[in-house]
């Protein structure tokens, strides 16, 4: 892959931004396999989230995304959006509307990637996988497949599971637990909505480690969404809230994506 | 210089940060002129920050700072603080211990550079002028020099001087501006309160263009500092509040800084 | 500018190599003008090269070449060859083949840039300034411009007028001086050719501080390609072999450029 | 660990190159599992050296060694050679001095990484892992361990055992067959002359894939080194050349390394 570091200015947050992109190439080094060239011009994409006290380097740090990225020919960018949940913060700048409009506005104009729902996938660890599953149920028509990894599910239980976060950084970001009942930033509301409306959602995955302080939240997602019909691929198994989780499972979620024929 | 692109945890924020530093090499390709090596260990330090929407790369890319340095044999710490005017926000995390604490700590335990007063100096434009003022009046044991280019002085002054923050914004980062007037984030109150105290504050540079928005707020500064018997290097001239006056002007503040004999 | 360092895998190389790439954006931080949006959907593009001890950072870093470029809508690509003088080197990698043919075929299939001539420019100083004209001289159907600032004209005069190469290392790049004189690495045997082809050739522009090591060689050169009946702009004027003269140059150059009304 | 991305100007080479370097920190994110502090000032340093057609960012983007590092508590220098063999070229530039002198001194004077014997180590893949050996063998004062992996160990077999290199570039390189054997790049002469002298060796290590094209002359060098009495460590198994092998094996090397209990 081309390793592409990028500092663009986000208009939505009024700031100088990172990104690191990967994008496949015709030939390689030694010891890559790569996945073939693009049925068209344009890859097919996956937008990978960081977590909490991450930013845009980290996946490529932290894990081998890059190699096991081009097996499959496929483009992955990596955003930045400091501590914000991938939200539009009640006190602080509307990174929800960054990563769901303005990223892949901006990421489509620089590089070869596609546009197209069918080619457009989501995935995140912690904070990014809550990140990455509200992008398949808030911006359904975007995505053809997303996937959370440890995911922070259910940002009503923070205060009493182990949150990640002091109450006052909750209020910044969230507002009042009042507030983010039921709201675009509540997973179990946006689920309900969802399947009320006969949205046609994204292929949807999710997996968390049975040690993880996080577990009983994705237990809790699992039964919900499954509760309400929508269609869900789910695994658990041993594992704690790290990186040796995560470089094992981008591995199967990467193999899980529904790649067209065409580009592999 | 050695330019050194560094992604490192902030534990003050909680959150990884970019940080641009370059360092005096023992020599150099064509065409640069280069200062000596430093008399000691370790190399005289200027922090440098950015404005309100940049980043820690933008004083590298719009000016030729790296190259500046360099005749000065002196090593340059570019931070990213996004948009916090570099302050412990009201709303947000705590950009002013950062800036004034962890970062210079971070910097001196990986770099070869001086942790010494008379080897410290910081300077910034805009926002950055702002911060590199504060530091000079609230930390004046850290620092020799410091210099703001076209800063934000008056943060008192925003709502009826065209202010580069929204409300809501300001809200954020300072509270109402009663809780802002008088304290620590008030540059005309901490200027009082050094005066007051008989405080040994470093040698002050101010610039600013007369075509700038913020030129009226820096008139008043000038004024107050030296009413209240605080030494000031002061310039003014023609310009805007724009990069080319600030890739003059960083020279200018080289040339200004009190560097040891033996730096140079 | 988006700033884009990329790491990507030269083919012709065998060599993973780095290249920045500045290109234009829709919005900008304070204190840019910027130029407005491209006419189509590809950036006009400036290859810009780098010297024989330097890497594609360095016009980052010793000038404000995003910042100008900025002002003309014009992407900036910047690759490394290391000290291969643009060469296809009797004793080494194939670097001609690579930054004349690979290299605008990478940057074009990555980034939003224009493949056509009318949009295709290229400039370079020292060893850079020579690679350019090498690029207008020996690939004139790909470049409406190119532009030498303080360029290596002369391959046959190194060894008697301040050669920035020892004999052995001559000898690797270019081999013998016989086997050098007339070949197409040649920039009078080129120029000679494409008088007497009737080529049709880029705009040429050629610049030298008067007190470079190189200002002989430019002048002869200029002398030469004139009495060809080849159009050249020339400036010389004070100025030495170093970054302030090409801080300056480059903005000249970018004025100099003949870009389509569109693009601006 | 603090993400470090040098440019800088290498003095030996008369060419600016990068590196990338990783320190331990005293805080880390989610997900990291770190040792402790150094029991000094400075960390123990492992110096990681690419494969021919590689870059100093590729142990960092096929595999997750930061992330391995950080348990151990121990730096890594990445430093970039191009296809040069970790050799002082016969038709190039001089990258064993650079490698084995100027690196090392380099790299200790910007970052705080200790110099003596018992805290530097090497290890590389390939090109790499001959590279590695070589300074082990070579100069074995400067290391105390150091690690081959499917290493291309006998640079006298190039020829018939499917050889990395046209013959054209290993002259380049090496110059003749005759040049190259008893040469001080020559492993196997270079085993012969420590064992003779009785040289105090760095601990030595080697690992090779059973599939690997370079597995019969791994083969051959540890018998060779054996027969002389040198001790090694030795691993074979299933395995071809790749990065899944080489990123399980760089953890193997993490834990063979003879890190002082301070440091972890």
């Amino acid at each position: 892959m081309a390793l592409i570091q990028c500092s663009f200015f986000a208009q939505t947050l009024g700031l100088n931004v990172g990104m690191n992109v990967v994008i496949p190439e015709r030939s390689y080094g030694i010891g890559v396999e790569a996945g073939g060239a693009p049925s068209g011009d344009k890859y097919p994409v996956l937008y990978l989230l960081h977590g909490l006290s991450d930013d845009h380097s980290i996946w490529l740090r932290r894990t081998s995304v890059e190699r096991y990225a081009a097996e499959y020919g496929i483009a992955v960018v990596m955003p930045e959006v400091h501590r914000s949940f991938y939200t539009n913060m009640k006190n602080g700048l509307d990174y929800w509307t960054f990563v769901s409009e303005e990223l892949p506005h901006v990421a489509q104009s620089l590089f070869p990637i596609s546009g197209k729902r069918e080619d457009n996938f989501a995935a995140g660890l912690s904070m990014g996988g809550y990140g990455a599953m509200k992008l398949g149920l808030r911006a359904p028509e975007k995505f053809a497949a997303v996937a959370s990894l440890s995911g922070a599910m259910d940002i009503l239980a923070f205060d009493h599971e182990g949150s990640p976060l002091a109450d006052k950084e909750y209020k910044w970001i969230f507002g009042s637990k009042e507030e983010a009942a039921g709201s675009d930033d509540d997973l179990f509301a946006l689920s309900e909505r969802a399947a009320a409306a006969g949205v046609s959602l994204p292929k949807l995955y999710q997996c968390c480690g049975t040690e993880d302080f996080l577990y009983a939240q994705n237990v809790r997602f699992r039964d919900h969404v499954r509760s309400l019909g929508i269609a869900l691929d789910y695994e658990e198994g041993p594992g704690d809230h790290n990186w040796g989780y995560w470089d094992a499972h981008i591995q199967r979620v990467l193999a899980w994506l529904p790649l067209r024929r065409g580009n592999v």
